[in-house]
């Protein structure tokens, strides 16, 4: 048989694509012995594994020849019902799309509302699984600066123009655990609505707050100019891929047929067990328990910084979430310290992979939830010698 | 604040997507006391709910928590194993990618292979789901001529240059039934190879054979000139979604990097219930109880319609899967006789759904899995009846 050494012709947006930076780091990390603040892995001590146990024997005993048949794309009808009452604002469930995890949301996304050359704006830095979602349908990312505050809204003023949508991760954000403020909020959304700019609003860890809940969503204050995502996987697991998309009319009926078309619906087995653990109020008694958790793995790595860093090293005190956001001293480059670092028994990322254009090459993210407190006091101990040596 | 009507603006792309008739037309036969012939619904008889409720119980309890936690975009390495090692030629487990369902499959190879305007061959009809998938890239679809044994390989090589891939569902076709025959599959390949076109071999039906297992897969043999697409949905169950693709070197990298950009990965805990299900050779002891379930009810749909349908109505006689292909005497046209049909309490899908041009509009699939052969006996004179007052 003649066969031509490689008949196959890529498409030209593969171009684009590229493998999570993060994901190659993890598997690097993956080393016994290695201390990881790289992963955005929640804490398995937090899964529900027992809740989780007791609600597939009831889904499979109640209905399950039901909970293993195809079902409606839109997704399982007691779910999207659960999801529309647990927000702040008024929802209609017909308004929910149950997504396989919040990444299939930011896909269908990018399928409805990017063309080439689109452009998108985000915040600087912004979250990689975004940009990589979205990179396919070949858009021109434009970062928008921002602050502690959030969005710098003289800096969107100028670059909105013409702009598809500006992306924005709100509370406790990836990768820099910032929580825009309220002001902000408010002057965002009227800002955004006079420009005819659409938000997307990306909300993974909202729920992980310490000491008190962040402002509301975006979403909520003007609803038919944003499209909101959440996702079951901080607060329940990530092994199971639900999330969900709050889309406004205008929008809707096409994000749902790209729905269709990526993988006809989100596993109905997996929809069912979620709302077989949430009955009887489980989350309200179960979040509380991630917080504090999480606060204090935080606490202990603050502690950590404080003690053994050097000079010259700065980061950020985050109110909720998973990751903390340092800086290294001038001249010393974060992407030079992580072989130095893996040398020492410690991960992270460097903060580069964050940035559409212009990156901080000073900038590290550290995960404070996947680590033990012992861990995380050997590892900070470790990335400070590091970094002294570097 | 001033809001203007509507800011959104949707992608070119949205122009091409439509919601599936076939979706459209099963909320109309959701309707109690409707016999709907129209969905692909595998029998819920044939779903081992035991056996999962039991591999829920195991997985959760020998490793619950790695069972929720984020995992490899590639998949769960002990599943993509048995995978590999259950297709009929030598399949690496690095090349196989799990697919949150085959209909994912299908996206993940449009994004990789379909630029806009990318030549996309097709069978004549062929499966509508993939139709829906690739239109989002934006492909131009050209029908191949095909006949009860396949593709009409002289209409292949007059419209293969420059052609991305040839689709095609080989076994107990979507929506025909057909099967492409021994002598044809191996001088499609051969043609295919000649003609530098990649095939895209979608096999969801295979192991539904009822006398004989059909010829084997085309891509075994030519593995670099292939990507091949396999389900759980038809043998196990859909509700786990999952699917997958065995692809060459050529293209795995890029499939794998828009996995990891549609939805991170399968669900994990899905990955390893099927897997649990799986030991101890379960499929061996299973998958015949479905054949011969689904060989009843063929034959009870044939019997029906020898017995009941008026002259010039014309129909095939699947050796394997779901679908049965009939074609109405001339002058009648399915899309007409489905509304009175529905009058009669009987549902089914018009072929022309199936096309991507040049539709037949007498022909129409009838499914004989979902409905009882007692439902099927009534369904088919309720059909008959319908198309005898047309």
């Amino acid at each position: 048989m003649s066969i031509p050494a490689n008949p196959w012709t890529l498409a030209a947006r593969t171009e684009k694509m590229n493998s999570s930076v993060i994901r190659e780091i993890l598997k690097v990390t993956e080393r016994p012995g290695i201390i990881s603040f790289a992963g955005g892995l929640p804490s398995p001590k937090t899964f529900p594994v027992a809740e989780f146990a007791a609600a597939c024997e009831k889904v499979l005993r109640e209905d399950g020849k039901g909970a293993l048949q195809y079902a409606a794309s839109e997704g399982y009808g007691p779910l999207r019902e659960i999801v529309a009452a647990g927000l702040p604002w008024k929802v209609d469930p017909a308004q929910v799309l149950i997504t396989t995890g919040s990444q299939q949301g930011l896909d269908l996304i990018g399928k409805v509302l990017i063309d080439p050359g689109s452009k998108v704006l985000v915040e600087t830095p912004t979250y990689l699984g975004a940009l990589q979602a979205f990179a396919p349908m070949e858009p021109k990312v434009v970062s928008v600066a921002s602050d502690d505050e959030g969005v710098d809204l003289d800096d969107l003023g100028r670059k909105a123009d013409n702009g598809r949508f500006l992306y924005v991760l709100p509370n406790f954000q990836n990768p820099t655990g910032r929580t825009m403020t309220e002001a902000r909020r408010a002057a965002l959304v009227e800002r955004a609505a006079a420009l005819g700019l659409p938000l997307v609003e990306d909300n993974p860890y909202g729920d992980l707050w310490f000491d008190a809940p962040p402002p509301a969503p975006l979403t909520g204050r003007n609803p038919d100019g944003g499209v909101y995502m959440g996702s079951f996987s901080k607060v329940l697991a990530p092994g199971l891929r639900l999330g969900y998309v709050i889309a406004p009319k205008a929008i809707m009926p096409k994000l749902l047929q790209a729905k269709q078309a990526a993988d006809l619906h989100s596993p109905s087995f997996n929809q069912r067990m979620v709302v077989a653990v949430m009955q009887d109020g489980f989350l309200a008694r179960h979040v509380p328990t991630i917080r504090t958790l999480y606060k204090a793995q935080r606490d202990a790595m603050l502690a950590a910084l404080t003690r053994e860093m050097p000079a010259g090293v700065t980061w950020n005190t985050p109110d909720g979430g998973m990751f903390l956001w340092a800086r290294l001293p001038e001249g010393v480059h974060a992407v030079d310290l992580l072989p130095k670092a893996v040398d020492q028994g410690v991960a992270f990322v460097p903060g580069t992979a964050f940035y559409a254009d212009n990156a901080d090459p000073r900038s590290m993210r550290l995960s404070f939830v996947t680590a033990s407190v012992e861990q995380i006091n050997i590892g900070i101990k470790a990335l400070a010698s590091a970094i002294r040596a570097l």
